[in-house]
């Protein structure tokens, strides 16, 4: 048969699979697509892919056989079994240094166990975040590629020319090891919960707190989205806040308040928890909708607890709506240096060497979060690739400093006027946490020695013969009248 | 051989086991001892149990032979695969309706299998929380037992007799089925940990608020004590920060603040997270630990981060700290309501009939979050087990409402200050989000449905033609110029 010409594969043609193609041929690359349904195919190849470059393939073989080498094929099929069925599919089929792309939403631990498990075969692994919907799949996603480094070079051209483009720079470049790519694409989506609930507590204490009508709203977030929040999040609550029904009402004062929730947010919690980062605004927002989901409850709760009286606000409104800017943007500086802390944590665990500067960039464009802040931690990556905490990044940490006395005077307001902030609260209560060399967890640990005879350590300064340096003491706390004697003490 | 006297068997003489032991033996039991290395047996028995009843057993063939039935074995071994073996080992000895009981700290999803497993093989499995430490194995510990509900008849004079009693009732009752027992141990030290976090923030803000000296603050918690707080966390408390190390300094003040973790306090907080559950409080108590684990970041940050110039508290001093009391009353309030909303999902989820009331009594004593205040919430329930929440009930209803005035003074002051309160804040955020019949997840509804076509429901009362009550409503936010047509909508 003749020389093959396809660039690269594509297995699944729901309509990110078909986006994602028509777009790659737009780039000029030429692509050859499979869908297990082999009558999706021809539906596609006579309708959306109607003249243009784009071949079909009915059967695994036919569409190996039409790759050149080294064979890049995308699997955008559903996360799970589908995954490992299509790999072992197309094992057979291909040869050493072939690349396997898995662009769908995988949990990260199935993407560390299909690079180890395709390199060992001697084949090529990429577990691929692909963000931005049906819309950025065809015109230009954020594509965070990780796993086997040898397949970025490969992929690279193809990659780089499809992803969204920000002042000429691609949204896309390598992530790092195994499943990195699918890690960060989950860290992105729970920073994405947590830029959402920021912008929904700020509504509502415009809403419930000045007063402020809709319009008002819009108003404001249009002008934050010429500021330092401006992001497609501000700019479609924007248009979201000025969207009428028919009888002229806001249409979002007629939709129920129940948020839902596809799971990503909530991995992300747990690989916090799980790698013992304070990552607590993306664990609020998750929690924020849990608590939006029980609306019948909170119904009934609503008759029987009542708050504080809420007197008109009687300050400079305006002074105060530039405050609630500044608590939204230090609030939203805390969550992605969460974000980023728990990026490095992870990749200190699993040796992944990330790419924190290109993580930043790739979010830049083409996904949900994509705004100008990126770009500031693009730069801040870019002038320091081992910086310890976006804190410590002279633009971030004259940006909070700036924002700090109105993000407080936003708080103390809303917790007085009983309007609930879980998210600007805990973003507060770390960055207080966190800038104190001495929090009371002094407490706890003489709890747990007193209990549990956990034993603690001794705070630098403080050694004396008794409290050892790096010592494990144990004290008998109930055992004398309060005096301390050696004896006391089992370094 | 001569009759079996034994009335029930405990395998795992560390110390725990032999505290145990020793305990049902004053209770008047006949305890059968073995251990896998039996010289521990002889040894237990040549020295603590001495002069006693104990038998001991160096096979599991002889423990067997010397109980009576149904035999009662209890298993005091390392949580994991220790229980697995010890289970099979047990297995060819024993005859239907035999008991083996858990009371190590298993996580629960072993426990919802071992008792199944066993009970296909006609034997019944128990999962039973042990709280209170060596002490409390010793003189009366905190017993949850849940598994085969069988058993329970069997097991109850020796477990009742053996647990802490608190004015005449057993701190032991039967939980519920299968993995319950211990999956209710779990999360009472999830509210260990927060009910921790809620007394150091106390402390903090007595110590870097009002610059009082630990003995002030010691006087405070003594007297709190005598109140709604008192409980064994604010009695050590108090305890602890009298302790003076031989220069006469407070030792907690030489205590390095890094707390350590086991992870039960994890487990909960990922367990509220799969349960789509608000469980707040925990989850910030427990990344309040993870933020004192990185004390050289803290350290760091402190030299680049300023927080506000803290003035010197001119209010009313006494006025502040009963705020303060009122403040972390109602905190804990919200604490234990979100643990029972916790149970309660997960008792729906798993077809789990909860003893609620029975498990606040065994958490009353015996355990370290023993308390006055589980004394209330047992009546709670008494009076209504099918009580949906804690805030419905009375008795809490008016303790939160009397205490949330001081409570949000405490927290805006704090907040102000630059004092982190992460508990403190997420209990008042979850009260003022619980008690809101509308909260502003339609603007998160809003824009999953913009940028993600996630669609949304109407919000009762605002239906019409187009938003029609239960259809799922997708809006096309981008496509006109602000006004809705019902073409607009694909309902």
């Amino acid at each position: 048969m003749s020389q093959p010409t396809g660039d690269i594969g594509l297995i699944g043609l729901a309509v990110m699979g078909q986006n994602l193609i028509l777009n790659m041929n737009d780039k000029g690359f030429n692509v050859v697509a499979y869908n297990r349904t082999t009558s999706k195919v021809d539906a596609f190849l006579q309708n959306e892919a109607k003249g243009t470059k784009i071949q079909g393939a009915h059967s695994i073989q036919e569409l190996v056989s039409k790759l050149k080498k080294p064979r890049k094929i995308v699997l955008l099929v559903k996360a799970g079994d589908a995954v490992d069925d299509f790999i072992s599919q197309l094992e057979p089929h291909l040869e050493k240094g072939d690349i396997i792309i898995d662009g769908g939403n995988s949990h990260y631990p199935d993407s560390i166990r299909r690079t180890k498990e395709l390199e060992s075969k001697g084949l090529l692994f990429v577990g691929s975040g692909v963000s931005g919907g049906e819309e950025g799949a065809r015109y230009g996603p954020s594509l965070m590629p990780g796993g086997s480094t040898a397949a970025w070079e490969a992929i690279k051209p193809i990659f780089q020319a499809t992803a969204a483009q920000v002042s000429g720079e691609p949204c896309c470049d390598w992530v790092g090891e195994t499943g990195s790519g699918h890690y960060v694409k989950m860290v992105h989506n729970g920073i994405e919960y947590g830029d959402m609930q920021l912008i929904a507590e700020a509504y509502d204490i415009l809403k419930r707190g000045l007063g402020l009508h809709e319009d008002e709203i819009a108003a404001i977030f249009e002008k934050w989205n010429k500021g330092v929040l401006d992001s497609f999040l501000i700019e479609i609550t924007t248009n979201i806040l000025k969207f009428k029904d028919d009888d002229g009402e806001p249409l979002v004062t007629k939709i129920l308040d129940k948020a839902g929730q596809k799971g990503t947010g909530k991995w992300t919690a747990i690989a916090a928890l799980d790698a013992g980062t304070a990552v607590t605004l993306i664990g609020e927002a998750v929690f924020a909708r849990c608590l939006s989901a029980i609306k019948d409850e909170r119904i009934r709760a609503s008759k029987v607890i009542s708050g504080p009286q809420r007197e008109p606000f009687r300050g400079d409104k305006q002074q105060f709506i530039d405050d609630l800017e500044q608590a939204l943007y230090a609030s939203k500086i805390i969550s992605y240096t969460q974000g980023f802390m728990l990026m490095r944590e992870t990749a200190k665990e699993l040796n992944w060497n990330l790419n924190y500067a290109g993580i930043a960039r790739m979010w830049r464009g083409g996904c949900i979060i994509k705004s100008v802040f990126l770009g500031d931690i693009t730069k801040a990556y870019e002038k320091n690739s081992k910086l310890e905490s976006l804190l410590f990044d002279d633009f971030f940490n004259k940006a909070i400093h700036k924002a700090q006395p109105g993000w407080r005077r936003v708080i103390a307001q809303a917790v007085l006027w009983g309007i609930p902030t879980p998210a600007f609260s805990t973003a507060l209560a770390f960055f207080d946490g966190y800038r104190s060399e001495i929090v009371p967890a002094n407490i706890l640990q003489a709890q747990r020695d007193y209990f549990g005879a956990h034993t603690f350590k001794v705070l630098p300064g403080k050694e004396n013969e008794r409290l050892q340096a790096g010592k494990d003491i144990h004290v008998n706390w109930t055992g004398r009248g309060g005096n301390v004697s050696s004896s006391s003490y089992n370094a």
